[in-house]
């Protein structure tokens, strides 16, 4: 397939696409309001399913709502190679986050079309019901669904703010399919996103290679003292949380520092007992948000973090808890996958590097089941779920083009 | 006077006039609830107020309701030798916290009644209206009207949670004396208090004489950086408040270690924005309490803590800002009055230290008009505020026989 390598996709009509699309649940600060399964979801999709049935795609809608345009392949017994994100958005989203994946899966098969290019493989371009969350909790659940996360029965009686079901909003938008929504051999599967962090544009790189998705455990740490008025009580007798609490935020940002760029360590939020003012706290609660893309470094500096918070209460004498409260496995994209996007990027000559997910996608889920990877472009700031998300046409087109050959070296060498 | 070096009080009594106050507004936890200004504030001051005219004193009240129990001196012309505290309690107050001051005064009296002593100057025992500040805000309002720092009138309109004004409440329980309430000439002000705090129980000293009132500084620290979500942002390109928050922790305590025993840092409160587990904040308040008893030594600290809230805002890249909230001057007390405490001790021969408030007293307001000083005796625990508060029948007599006799040394020297 080395023929194809002058292949490149039409950026403006990519372009043209986003923008179209934008309009439906358009806002009036320049962002999009187009929440699972709401009529406006319901015209996207509609939109989306008629541009790739223009594109000679067959559709398939599963139980969940996942939308699959397939174009064939020359040999129909070979298992496709999926693209696809997700079309909602945040309440107050962007024109980009997820769709520019769909859309930009689209312009390939478009692109494809227009050189009368034919791949061994099929290749697909899914749409992932609800990957915001925003409207139904949790997140990624069409994906999650599909790679058996989650019970579809579990999906469907989830509930919006208003008490309307996620099975009866589907039902109504027309999109409960009758395939069921359970993963099937893929030969590989890709997904293009905007970076929804600052790193590519602070690195001033066009393409950004993912070798896989932070794990990230967070906790809610409590130290717990002695409460005793502000004036008579001697600082060396004190059992005083903030006593512990300076020594952890110290040593963990160290830690953080000691296991490279990619290690994470945010406080998000912080609580004290009883909070007066001139009472020595009785406890405090921080939460703790350790991520790491490499499993076990990341089971490394938990480890650290107890040995931290263990020693640094028992040097300010004070008693700790440390509460588990979610973990996410770090998750390492298909070897094969990050290899033929690198060797996309190379061969086209963008700027780029390699680099993990600091957030969840639909491709999380993808991975348990299918050889999987992504491609990130710069978005403006870094800015995402807000309606300023920006990004540069030219970073769209090559991230498009990055994906157009990744799956078509995907598709062809099998 | 020295004739007079063998009396002492009858710890008995004193116990016994505690026990029996105590009774009013007694709580189930052994504590009591007489908060200033209620029917049960009025049954104590009239207790008080019999067992003074049975010790042959007369009274008067003046306009806040402060009560002055006068034992006649051989030179009416000479200003009195006060003692005094407070009656009111907390809401879940104790039996000490004020009353063992007031009846500690008593017991003095009575005693030198007993032992047919007179004295050169008149001797006073004062009972301040509102020294808790829990029913009507401020605290020690009636030492402070009568001291200049506040307006009659404004105290009178001060009004407690169900609207109900101080000059009408004082009105109805019957002390609303015809008196103005303002300072006249004394030779010497005495207040003998529990600590309130574990110091000398710690130390096994049975008396603390005291030096002066720590100064208080109280601020509010914000630190402002840039909200981030915690996946995507790379720890060093991070604005995160936590960064500086630690570093002015940790110097902070140094800089309370390197001004002594008596300098005292406490952050009661923080306060985080947004307070999202999976987000960098935005900016956090710390409420810093800086006390020392010598107010060149506390300006000194107020100085270091602008200099590292702002050295460490820097270096974190963080905007900050200091907002002043209150300050109460560091109180060093008279001499001559510190000189009589301390005499007295070493001729009774008790344990001592010399040490100072870490909490406001009338004798705060009182030292702005008169020379002026305090006794302490241990409490246990350093408990008050408490209705476990408890003192050693022991300690509480010899509280009372310095006080007794550090009196009866400015009342004879003048």
């Amino acid at each position: 397939m080395t023929a194809s390598s002058n292949l490149s996709v039409n950026g403006q009509r990519l372009w043209d696409s986003l923008m179209e699309m934008a309009t439906i649940g358009a806002t009036d600060r320049g962002g999009c309001n187009r929440q699972a399964l709401t009529d406006l979801d319901r015209d996207g999709r509609d939109l989306f399913v008629r541009w790739c049935r223009e594109a000679g795609c067959s559709i398939d809608v599963d139980a969940m709502g996942n939308i699959f345009a397939r174009r064939p392949g020359r040999n129909p017994d070979l298992p496709p190679v999926l693209t696809g994100s997700h079309l909602d958005t945040q309440p107050t989203g962007g024109k980009f986050d997820g769709v520019y994946g769909v859309l930009a899966g689209l312009e390939v098969l478009r692109s494809l079309n227009d050189a009368g290019v034919e791949t061994e493989a099929p290749l697909e371009v899914a749409v992932w019901t609800n990957e915001e969350g925003a409207r139904f909790s949790p997140a990624m659940i069409g994906s999650g669904v599909w790679s058996g996360e989650f019970e579809l029965d579990y999906a469907y009686s989830r509930e919006d703010k208003d008490g309307r079901k996620f099975g009866d909003e589907l039902a109504r938008i027309g999109y409960r399919g009758e395939t069921p929504a359970r993963a099937r051999p893929l030969t590989a599967a890709f997904e293009v996103h905007i970076e929804q962090g600052p790193i590519l544009e602070q690195e001033q790189k066009q393409i950004g290679v993912l070798n896989g998705v932070q794990g990230m455990h967070w906790y809610d740490l409590t130290l717990t003292g002695q409460p005793c008025h502000a004036g008579p009580s001697p600082m060396t007798g004190r059992r005083d949380p903030f006593m512990g609490l300076h020594r952890i935020l110290e040593q963990l940002y160290r830690l953080a520092e000691s296991h490279g760029p990619w290690a994470r360590v945010t406080f998000g939020d912080i609580r004290v007992e009883p909070g007066s003012r001139n009472t020595v706290p009785e406890s405090l609660t921080l939460a703790v948000d350790l991520r790491h893309p490499e499993q076990p470094v990341l089971d490394a500096m938990d480890r650290s973090f107890r040995e931290i918070a263990a020693a640094a209460a028992d040097e300010a004498r004070l008693e700790h808890s440390i509460r588990d409260e979610w973990r996410s496995p770090a998750v390492a994209f298909a070897p094969q996958c990050v290899a033929a996007v690198r060797e996309s990027v190379a061969e086209l000559g963008y700027s780029n590097m390699e680099m993990f997910s600091g957030a969840g996608h639909d491709s999380v889920y993808i991975s348990r089941v299918a050889p999987t990877s992504m491609i990130f472009v710069p978005c403006e700031k870094g800015l995402s779920h807000n309606e300023a998300e920006n990004a540069e046409p030219a970073d769209l087109e090559a991230g498009a083009n990055v994906l157009l050959h990744a799956m078509l070296k995907m598709a062809a060498s099998t």
